[in-house]
């Protein structure tokens, strides 16, 4: 036993596909596979489908390692409860992950949001390696967040903190998903700049190649593709895309003070086009003592499937914080 | 030595007065005094004038009393750095309170800015005993506020987190005194609520006894009497004054998802006339998941001046870090 080497597995339980790895304690990815997730079963049919693959998996590699616990990153999973609670896309309602996987795998577990697994991923293995205090911010359909404070992921009193996506940017803006109008999510993600595009379409006369596609087919691929071309309308999109942002995370600053905050997922991959009036207008809507200060910096999460390396991070960083209070004792 | 009852100084360093008193582990006021700031003066010279009374302030006390460890809160201090850097209110500059304190008192010391030491306090003392996660929000002239996430203040990483004050309602709103506009502090503090008074006089033509008060002379004390009277514009100003706090607080609930949100200084005297508007409104603009959960209270630090006690917890809350960290070895 002693010659083989500690892996953990990360699962990230999405709308579409979950994706699962075994990976070691430096971030390295040894084996990866992903099944669909079939969004209308039951939980439980999803983990009977899941156990297999993984022990399948294992048996690829099992010679040299050691599995020691299994991290998750699912939609509104609560890492108190070990739960899953009515998740947006998936027709679970209110289930206990934690009691579910621990039926097939007798390790340690546990379970969080995906955005705040890929903030614990970057600690670990990523961009924020020493950091202690810093924001991830996942741009995706949604807008995510994970934020780190004295070292220690914030999962607040009830276990959902760090929703920096619903914050409102305009009281009476755009209508979110969540019921209520102008949160963050409905500006700056792929989603978000959707809808800034089809907004600057209707109030200018400006040419645009955009103008062919319909508001269904709009990718913010297709924004960036565009705006890399120099179309007016898509450069724009993004200025105010990073605008809205910049605003916002200059309020997140004037919370936590973060060292860093880190742009991750589909709309991070737009690189300059989003980092550059992000940072902009950040600084010029923070607070005097905090300018020049933030690093805006992307992901660093690159051996392997990001979402999988930040839900191993996620056992790991328990199975670490375990060790550590056994050798203070 | 033994039978004498282990106590703390607290120093509360104001623009105008500088009051400071001995605190018992329990969170009792044994003495206290105060003496002017003198905010034209080198911080040299306070602290000077400030160690001869604290002297004489012990040895009131001395025979039953072991003075171990001194706890500051000052404007702009730095927890990091035991700094207090450029002062809005005092001529000071850049300066170094704890080398400054050190020449005269051989202990312990630590030094943070108001709402941070009163978010220790009532942790320590107060409301937010037993609690993990809270937000203490002072309404003073400004609005100061102290993060506290998994037991451990927010500091962040240059050691001024916290200035939810400075957060921005509206990005094209009412000059604030930082240099930008719209910050939250503009609207929801006392000086906030005159300045709401001022526009709803000008706006409406409804009869209001605010309307014999000058803008110089109007206070917070005087709209808050005139509602009680029910005056419409004092009742408007409130609302209003509640509805701005009560939008960012449920900005700040999806950052770090407190258990509760105590609410503290001048403003937060006017009872409910300022609690029900900011509930009200805090509950309708925050997210679901969030909603009917996070308790708005008072300060319950009523043992003693609140900015003493308040000092005075942040050093027996580092005290009691150093004893665990000795005890776990």
């Amino acid at each position: 036993m002693s010659n083989r080497i500690d892996i953990t597995l990360g699962i990230d339980i999405g709308g579409t596909n979950t994706v699962f790895g075994f990976v070691d304690r430096n971030g390295n990815c040894i084996a990866e596979s992903s099944i669909p997730t079939n969004s209308y079963e039951a939980a439980e049919n999803l983990f009977a489908r899941l156990s297999i693959e993984i022990v399948n998996l294992y048996k690829q590699i099992e010679g040299k390692y050691n599995f020691i616990g299994i991290g998750i990153g699912a939609p509104n999973a609560n890492y108190y409860k070990g739960t899953v609670e009515m998740p947006p896309n998936l027709s679970w309602g209110y289930v206990n992950v934690l009691e579910i996987i621990q039926k097939y795998f007798d390790v340690p577990s546990a379970i969080t949001n995906d955005a705040n697994a890929a903030a614990i991923g970057e600690m670990k293995f990523g961009a924020a390696k020493g950091m202690k205090d810093f924001i991830v911010i996942t741009l995706g359909t949604g807008l995510g967040s994970g934020i780190v404070c004295n070292g220690e992921l914030v999962y607040g009193a009830d276990g959902f903190a760090g929703e920096i996506g619903h914050t409102i940017y305009d009281p009476n803006g755009r209508q979110c998903g969540c019921g209520r109008k102008g949160c963050l999510e409905t500006y700056s993600s792929a989603s978000g700049i959707r809808r800034t595009v089809y907004e600057l379409l209707c109030d200018s006369n400006e040419e645009s190649e955009l103008r062919k596609i319909s508001f269904a087919d709009l990718t913010a691929k297709a924004i960036s593709e565009a705006a890399l071309k120099g179309d007016k309308i898509a450069l724009q999109a993004f200025d105010f895309t990073g605008k809205v942002l910049g605003i916002k995370l200059a309020d997140a600053v004037a919370h936590t003070s973060p060292e860093a905050i880190i742009l991750f997922g589909g709309l991070a991959a737009s690189g300059k086009l989003i980092f550059e009036p992000t940072q902009k207008y950040m600084e010029e809507y923070m607070l005097n003592i905090f300018k020049n200060k933030v690093k805006l910096i992307p992901s660093a999460l690159t051996n392997g499937n990001t979402a999988v390396l930040g839900a191993s991070a996620l056992i790991w960083n328990e199975i670490d914080k375990q060790t550590e209070f056994t050798a203070s004792k």
